[in-house]
């Protein structure tokens, strides 16, 4: 019967500063929306002493320990011989999986190093947790110690391996295992165009504190809400469908979907749903917008293609930008932002042409178009769209607000509003 | 004499994964950075027990341990009542603390809330340590274990005034105790194309275990390899320098760049002294080597744009790849993929010309050409390269991989040898 759980993060990257300790965040955030307890997070460097320390600690408190890294091939990697070693077993090899990682390397036309046959070792009597995505599975160690059951689950720390073997293996083993009948169940609601605080009063006072527990998560640029329910089986699931109507009802149209999805994915449903072609003309975004919507698989039924058109000559040659609006009102102005728009639409034969020009800074900024000044258009069968908006932050953030805004534009026309007024972002 | 330390964070939002912990992090690159050992982050909730148990275990491995969060003014902050319980010291109120927060709250036309008053008690013997930017100060307070000499800093977890208490009276108060005068330096190479245990065996032997320590980090694609040498001041500077030459000749062509480098940085730096222009034709990359170049601030100098040739009508109508080449070889063939790199060079009247079309899955392959198949053109004034590749991963890694097989394509030509030998990917 599982209750508590610790997280054990290994790896000198972590304790010198040079990485930031996500792996910890993101199956915190599992393991509580799943109901459990999580006592502790235990950050330890590459060395045996540590992580046998933290390991011990961990499990005096715990009823599963979960822990990420060190499972690499190299000398560094020490956390498969250090739990054998706390635990007293032997390290076996396990030749399906060692036949595994031999193919993955036969796959590229190479042979496998000798060290790779190390991430085919575990400790007597662990269960395998296979890694679709690289060479380390992971495994799950059961145990009777002094403290009572126990149960280890070491993961790899690459956080791209990581996430779904927790999503998809050890949540639901763990759910299996829970020491109560009571369920866990969450519905999410992704969000953009408004702040966390704002969000916080909209939905303030929806639900009582002995209903549901309503989380926020900020990861830019958007926000998710998170309702959680837990109690009993047969009255859990009509509870959080009554609690996710209140929810939907005060957030709106901030919200762009539920459950685990993206902006790009809902613009490419609500696309194909209508049969319509999109094409893109990037400035400051530099493909951005465009490789977030390739992101989705088939998309290339709605997304025909687009044109980085990073150069002012390629705005001219390839879109048809007026010289004349060029040097009236600049490459970054709604003028130039409507022609780009309108030539994307023309040139690649689509039902929708979208445009984003601005200033990603940190250079090119003036009093008068200061860095985070991006204009937007939207050329459609009957009308074109534009705004310039004031966005902030560093470059990167200034790419990725920008490549939001002009997909959540998609969206809203789609949704039959006007685009123009996505969002708090607006003037 | 200090020379360990541990960081402690304190607080619910961190264990349930609603707050990212970005402070231990930051503390600890500050700490290694002015030369001392992190054993151990630990992070628990707003519970005495577990906070109590975090201190014991830091207070017996190291010799400064660093705690945030839990000094706010509600009934879950605990850290000071711990702390004064855990070391049998009584809590004393500081009269000129208590004032300032008085006189805090009155520049803001406020009254104080009594419960601020609980931020200006202190553990008896405690030295406080200002906050110039919130009502809660930090302290330090130093003991006598029966580990030894101890020092516990105390402060608040807000990032914005917890960052320069560190930077002006923390680490400065640490240099002054340091148990010795020894520097720690690091160096590191980032490389791509090479397989961690690969790189493992290349670098084997360079570094002996007592003259540095090396650490790989695999961020993908690429793989840091990181050098650290310590010892003392006069001796350390040169000593890593002889080790990084070392290293630099193994590693070889593998490194893109040393320091705190991207990949787009590099091949945009290689461009611009070389004065050449480049333009991208995109396919299953939907966008992203064109996004990734522009993350480069100053990009504009050598990035011209591309064309998002996502349907094969594009390719056609904007690349001018043959109807017949598409016919006979397919959209994913070497055949393609030159004759999109010589378009876009064309044009865009670029000096080099780059063009990526692949299968990034999860469907649309097939045996002959299964998902992952990827195939990459690199037209230059004198020739085009070209090369099919096999690579491996869900649609997402795909594409990252395809972006970084593409840059390096550029470096390699730019460095003067073939591109089409990049890395281990090849054929």
């Amino acid at each position: 019967m599982i209750r508590t759980a610790a997280i054990l993060s290994t790896g000198d990257e972590l304790t010198t500063g040079r990485t930031l300790d996500t792996n910890a965040n993101f199956i915190a955030d599992k393991l509580v929306a799943a109901g459990f307890d999580v006592v502790a997070i235990m950050v330890v460097g590459d060395y045996p002493e540590r992580i046998v320390w933290a390991w011990r600690e961990a499990l005096r408190y715990a009823d599963v320990v979960i822990s990420t890294g060190g499972l690499g091939p190299t000398a560094d990697d020490l956390t498969t011989e250090t739990v054998a070693q706390l635990t007293g077993r032997s390290l076996v090899m396990d030749h399906a999986v060692a036949e595994r990682i031999r193919q993955m390397f036969a796959a590229m036309n190479r042979t496998m190093p000798e060290n790779n046959l190390k991430q085919s070792q575990f400790p007597e009597g662990a269960a395998v947790i296979p890694n679709a995505l690289g060479t380390a599975p992971g495994f799950r160690l059961d145990l009777d110690t002094e403290h009572g059951t126990r149960h280890l689950i070491v993961l790899p720390g690459v956080p791209r391996e990581m996430k779904p073997m927790i999503e998809e293996q050890v949540i639901p083993w763990l759910e299996q295992h829970r020491g109560s009948n009571q369920v866990y169940l969450g519905h999410v609601f992704q969000t953009f165009g408004i702040s966390e605080s704002a969000l916080d009063e909209l939905v303030a006072g929806a639900v009582a504190p002995e209903e549901g527990r309503i989380a926020f998560r900020a990861a830019f640029p958007q926000i998710s809400v998170r309702l959680t329910v837990h109690g009993a089986p047969e009255v859990v699931p009509q509870r959080l469908e009554q609690l996710a109507a209140r929810l939907r009802e005060r957030i709106g149209t901030y919200a762009y979907g539920e459950g685990d999805t993206t902006m790009e994915a809902v613009v490419g449903q609500m696309l194909g749903a209508r049969g319509m072609k999109l094409g893109v003309a990037e400035s400051c975004t530099g493909g951005l917008i465009g490789h977030r919507l390739t992101n989705v698989p088939g998309s290339s039924r709605y997304f025909k293609g687009g044109i980085i058109a990073y150069a002012d000559k390629i705005k001219q040659q390839k879109l048809g930008v007026n010289a004349a609006t060029l040097r009236a009102h600049g490459a970054v102005s709604e003028e130039t932002a409507r022609e780009m728009a309108g030539g994307v639409r023309g040139q690649l034969k689509c039902d929708l042409g979208l445009a984003v020009t601005g200033i990603a800074g940190p250079d090119g900024g003036s009093a008068e178009k200061p860095v985070g000044t991006v204009c937007f258009a939207l050329a459609v069968p009957e009308t074109v769209y534009s705004r310039r908006y004031q966005l902030w932050g560093n470059r990167e953030w200034v790419k990725l607000l920008a490549s939001q805004v002009a997909l959540d534009w998609v969206r809203r026309y789609l949704l039959g509003s006007d685009p123009t007024e996505s969002g708090i972002l607006r003037r």
